[in-house]
């Protein structure tokens, strides 16, 4: 059967470890429990300054910025995105993302099934 | 190397058929060029009273709903999307979206890679 759900009534968690991901919050939108058989839609929410950590993992990342202002850091440098901005991170790609403006910086991040992060 | 880009600024292609698809627009944001290794970002935009087909095909869609207004019709009936809302079609489910407002009706739908529709 196919789901359909807003995005902000689907309850956030919060996965800040105070240290190298600060303030940040997801929701998975679809994933095993909507029985999404290949990859899974996560939505972020990064307040002021709220960063997740640079690091790298053998899976790819695909994003799409909804809201607000951030900055991309790979190893080739740090990109200023926002609302309407795609970015892909290849497998093994040193990144991190933060929030650089007032508002909340929000953006899907689509992963391969059995991963995280 | 990571990838960032404006989706709009990306060139749509209309792939209506004039009959079962009416005036859909759209764009690979991230797909085999840009070296998408599992699942495919796509974009597309649909005019007042555009459509897409009512079919099925054994891969999932993941959407999420960017602007306007829509409709998604599935086997259980037909329910309002604006932006905001998710969408997940499961494998071999029957489904159709079309705009319902006078405003674009936007959303990307990521699939597996290899697949299209």
């Amino acid at each position: 059967m196919t789901i359909v759900g807003r995005a902000h009534a689907v309850p956030a968690v919060d996965i800040s470890d105070g240290d190298t991901v600060v303030n940040v919050k997801k929701r998975v939108l679809i994933g095993p429990e909507q029985g999404a058989p290949n990859f899974i839609m996560r939505l972020f929410t990064l307040g002021e300054g709220d960063f997740s950590p640079y690091h790298k993992h053998p899976w790819e990342h695909e994003l799409f910025v909804l809201s607000g202002e951030g900055i991309v850091k790979g190893c080739d440098g740090e990109t200023p995105v926002s609302a309407g901005d795609f970015i892909f991170v290849p497998p093994n790609e040193e990144h991190q993302f933060w929030s650089s403006g007032k508002e909340p910086f929000e953006f899907l991040c689509i992963i391969p099934k059995g991963e995280e992060g």
